[in-house]
């Protein structure tokens, strides 16, 4: 099996993130054919006369029995039908991915759905934002420089993990590899809980009677802190609800930390309060996103 | 009196915000002499060469005493003692403003400090980024299109607020006015609270054993919301502390709406977590700063 070419690609949503990995395997020179599905006919034009996919799928098991790859790159909540419709298809070559935001609840759509093909599904999640959404956002460097993690399953064999690797790696992309748990932990943290509070604190201030004067005093703070409050509601709705467990979790935690804060502040502890901030700055200040 | 020229000006703080009140005085051709005073006599010297301050101010009685205007660009936790040093000496004519971030404690502070001469003093907020700080930060348009926000008192007459506004509009600034008590509750929610937020949020997981694996997977969502946390825990610490009141009630509200958003994601209310999310997007994304 050749690793860095793929004859033929199937692509189940020919979005951003979709859209944008065909793009990229394009430009890499790597793919022969990229076949697209998709429930808006009119997305799917769109996609074919931006050069984003060669043809537009009509028939799943045609497409899908000779494909090399297939990346499912619809939300999450879809993807247990879609894996229903495509697994009875899937050629002992062909191979499949996801760019779902959340793992665990796709490893368990794909055991429940795709029988014992499972080993040829590698459960990705590409870290590329999402502030735009639709074919016309796709980019072919979405992924450049870009971190992709895989979760991968113990039914793969290391041929297919180098595979599908390979083909992010194509993208431009710097893969890692996390158990879905520990990826669904992580993600809790450093994305799943600050999207809910900056949804949060919007909806809070949205309530009021004085919110037009409040968001007129309202300066780069807060628009940097509340950029991700004007995220996809559905999405985000669908992300929480697959993260839950790991995000209640994440959302105690936090709220154990607001209560140690709100203690300091009611006893007047300025120290207290200078310590948390100085920790919180020193920690910010030396990352950088990657 | 003429409202727009000022024969001599006296900053105590030339940093950020002094300093560029003094730049932004100097290019609209308003200012006849800038007088400096401040805690470091590096930065006062630095402040000299920059061109911000024609001199650097020896004799507080004697700089203070003929000038036309006095700004207290100081951290707020100093402006209760500078006021104390400065007012006896203040002139019949010598306006004086501040720069501060809090509005309640500076009123106090003023009454407590100023005496009959309180009538002198119009406290001001300029809402202009405060990402950097000292006298090399400063910049002739920090203030361009800025808000600031002026919390007159009972005593000011209307020509001393008009005069201090049109000091602050020719920097650029467009000035509104708010009551001590507003300015105050307005900050603490699209304000002191974001910042508290973001410092709990990176002090939550920067107490954590895997706080490195956490932050290598963080990307653009957390870099923005975080990016306040990395602002100085002293200013911070004072702010809050000041503000305390109101940022507590604050607090309280957000606290609780944050019980609700748990409460609906623990009873699988997937609308409800939606409902929520859409009404943040909504006015998040019908807003843009001023």
């Amino acid at each position: 099996m050749q690793l860095t070419k793929f004859n033929k690609v199937v692509i189940f949503g020919v979005g951003l993130i979709g859209g944008s990995f065909a793009l990229a395997l394009r430009r890499a020179n790597v793919v022969n054919e990229v076949v697209g599905f998709g429930r808006s006919a009119a997305t799917l034009e769109q996609a074919r006369q931006l050069g984003i996919i060669d043809r537009i799928g009509l028939d799943v098991a045609a497409e899908v029995c000779d494909a090399d790859l297939v990346l499912l790159a619809t939300p999450v909540g879809q993807m247990s039908d879609l894996m229903a419709r495509i697994a009875p298809h899937m050629g002992a070559r062909t191979l499949m991915t996801d760019g779902g935001s959340t793992k665990g609840d796709v490893v368990a759509a794909a055991y429940a759905n795709l029988g014992i093909k499972v080993g040829q599904f590698v459960p990705a999640h590409p870290i590329a934002g999402a502030e735009q959404s639709g074919a016309a956002a796709a980019r072919a460097d979405l992924y450049a420089g870009k971190k992709v993690v895989l979760t991968p399953l113990p039914e793969n064999s290391p041929e297919t993990i180098a595979r599908v690797r390979k083909a992010w790696e194509l993208c431009g992309a710097v893969v890692s590899e996390l158990t879905a748990q520990q990826h669904d932990e992580v993600f809790a943290a450093v994305s799943h809980l600050p999207h809910l509070l900056s949804f949060a604190l919007v909806h809070d201030l949205a309530q009021r009677d004085n919110r037009d004067q409040l968001l007129s005093f309202a300066a780069s703070g807060f628009r940097d802190f509340t950029r991700i409050a004007a995220s996809s509601p559905e999405m985000w709705r669908d992300i929480c609800m697959a993260n839950k467990t790991a995000l209640l979790g994440e959302l105690a935690d936090y709220m154990q930390e607001l209560e140690t804060i709100r203690r300091a502040l009611a006893a007047d502890d300025a120290k207290k309060l200078e310590d948390i901030f100085s920790l919180a700055r020193e920690v910010r200040g030396n990352w950088a996103p990657q």
